[in-house]
């Protein structure tokens, strides 16, 4: 039985042809795949495999450009986010992959597929390609505002990911702060760094690696960054801003001068391979954790050529059970929810503890 | 009468003797500066420029590494940093420089320079040197928990400095945000911009452009970008990441193949220059704005290189009157703190509102 991945194809910049396009690509080799979209430009992209691992299912209505993403899918059962998540609910898929809004794909997943059992809250996790040592960052901004108990949960999400997915046996998770002392940070940092230097002790999923500060994000000093939604999304905005200053700097200076010139047109090839390196489209995307099945959200702009691998990325985490290994590191800690008082499917995304 | 600048030659990397030297180069340029630190090392250096614009006072005593600046600074009447401040509190110099901890000189000016008044909390502002636009980022770590009324204060901190020091007439201050809507990211940002869109409409001082995201930092969309010190000493820490990791990449790739070799050196003059361009020692350090005079603390690691300009741009901030162009403008917009509850000379690092 091969893993079969739900895929929302609205919304992505290149229009859902070219994710269409991108599904068939995973598909040849040999994930079934499940693509939601309006199925005149589905056909017309040639996305049914001749293999039959592509299924295309008629879904033309999008709500990936609604102003409020949770009220949007509410109130569209007929969106394609919503019957690709149910299609993963109903355990017709393993997985889900939206080439549209993150805060469509969270709310859909959220109010469908709902939370893993004794999870607190979803959380983003984006694979942060620092050559040499990629980094897990999570939350990257589904939950604005976060209690320590979560921000706990979220170590253990990122690092059954960063095994699962990424293949690291014992990830190293840090805590990110303004300072590596145990004492520095808000007092949710230095609760947070309380609570989870206690359950990290009590498994053997990761090693807390104590606070970690801004410049630890890039050096390799952990595999897993764990913060609130909102820090985590500025570091990821901050991250592409300094990247793309920096190539559009080293641009300007090789063509400062005939010299210089001369020496950028050598060194091209190298400097194409670091542009390719740091591209986030190869990483796949973002990563709904905490959910009963995973969830993944390409970029907005990627092409076929990061629809592909963020749908092999899925299935490589369907395969490696990173739902169940998640679920087992928190109950073997203790830190799962107990008391099952908030309601399921409540969305998470800026709302008050 | 030449502007007076009292230095705390004391904790930085390179030694007293070397921030001495920086002293004596400032002094050349027709500042007149007092500089505090342990004498023989001063004198060693030569500090006592022939035209008698550097004067040397025995402080031998460091606090720059205590674990607890604020109370080591409470406790160490005689630390330099203590000294210096009390100098500048008499009116005997016009601003503060340290070579040492930020938190030091923080502790330090907080309870001898005190608050300017109607001002909440001091905060630390940091010019990040963005090729073409650069960047004042504030708070950047003095206070890792603020109220939305301190971070209204910060931008029309921030603004004076900018204008005062840096020349920009009319700043355009951002907040930092995850989102650029004025709904976007927490009760307190949501709070801040509201508050922030409203004293900015009755002020002259500068233009509020709303919520930034992290990618704006390094884009130009704003002068200045206002956050708390939790946040802010993330942001500019990772920015520091970044770079130097991407630097490193590029230096990487450049001795990758014999080509890429031949074009390198043959871009080295114009990487050094861009090396050079991003490299905070060049643009003065840190600055502590909302106390009764200006305070400037220079990167630990900096050579006299980096001590010169820092206390040239704190005799341009005394030139300038940044305390006194701060005041107007916060009493303009009428964002002056009313209630004098508070006591003066309160710690603000780390402290809960």
């Amino acid at each position: 039985m091969p893993v079969t991945i739900a895929v929302d194809a609205n919304g992505a910049d290149l229009g859902p042809a070219e994710v269409a396009a991108g599904a068939a690509e995973a598909a040849r080799e040999g994930v079934r795949v499940l693509v939601f979209g309006p199925l005149e430009q589905l056909r017309a992209a040639g996305a049914e495999a001749p293999d039959g691992h592509v299924d295309l299912v008629d879904a033309p209505v999008s709500v990936a450009k609604a102003a409020d993403p949770a009220r949007a899918v509410r109130a569209t059962p007929q969106a394609s986010i919503v019957q690709a998540a149910l299609a993963v609910a109903s355990g017709e898929a393993d997985a889900l992959v939206s080439g549209g809004s993150t805060g469509a794909a969270l709310a859909a997943a959220l109010f469908n597929v709902k939370r893993a059992q004794g999870v607190h809250r979803p959380a983003l996790a984006v694979s942060i390609p620092v050559p040499g040592h990629p980094v897990t960052l999570l939350d990257a901004g589904a939950n604005a505002e976060v209690r320590a108990e979560h921000l706990v949960q979220f170590a253990f999400m990122g690092a059954a990911f960063t095994t699962g997915v990424l293949g690291v046996a014992r990830p190293r998770v840090g805590l990110l702060s303004n300072g590596e002392e145990p004492t520095k940070g808000t007092p949710l940092v230095v609760e947070t760094h309380e609570l989870l230097a206690e359950r990290a002790a009590g498994s053997g999923a990761f090693d807390f690696v104590g606070n970690v500060e801004g410049t630890d994000v890039t050096n390799g000093a952990a595999d897993v960054v764990v913060t609130d939604g909102f820090t985590g999304n500025v570091v990821l905005k901050l991250m592409e801003g300094v990247s793309a200053t920096m190539l559009r700097a080293i641009r300007d200076v090789a063509v400062s001068s005939r010299r210089a010139k001369a020496g950028s047109l050598l060194l091209t090839p190298a400097l194409r391979q670091l542009r390719d390196d740091l591209d986030p489209e190869l990483s796949g995307g973002a990563y709904l954790l905490g959910l009963r099945r995973l969830g993944v959200v390409p970029h907005g702009r990627f092409s076929r050529v990061g629809i592909r691998p963020a749908i092999l990325l899925a299935a490589r985490g369907v395969e490696s059970d990173v739902v169940g290994r998640t679920h087992a590191a928190l109950e073997d800690a203790g830190a799962l929810r107990r008391v099952p008082a908030e309601a399921s499917g409540q969305a998470s995304t800026l709302t008050s503890p």
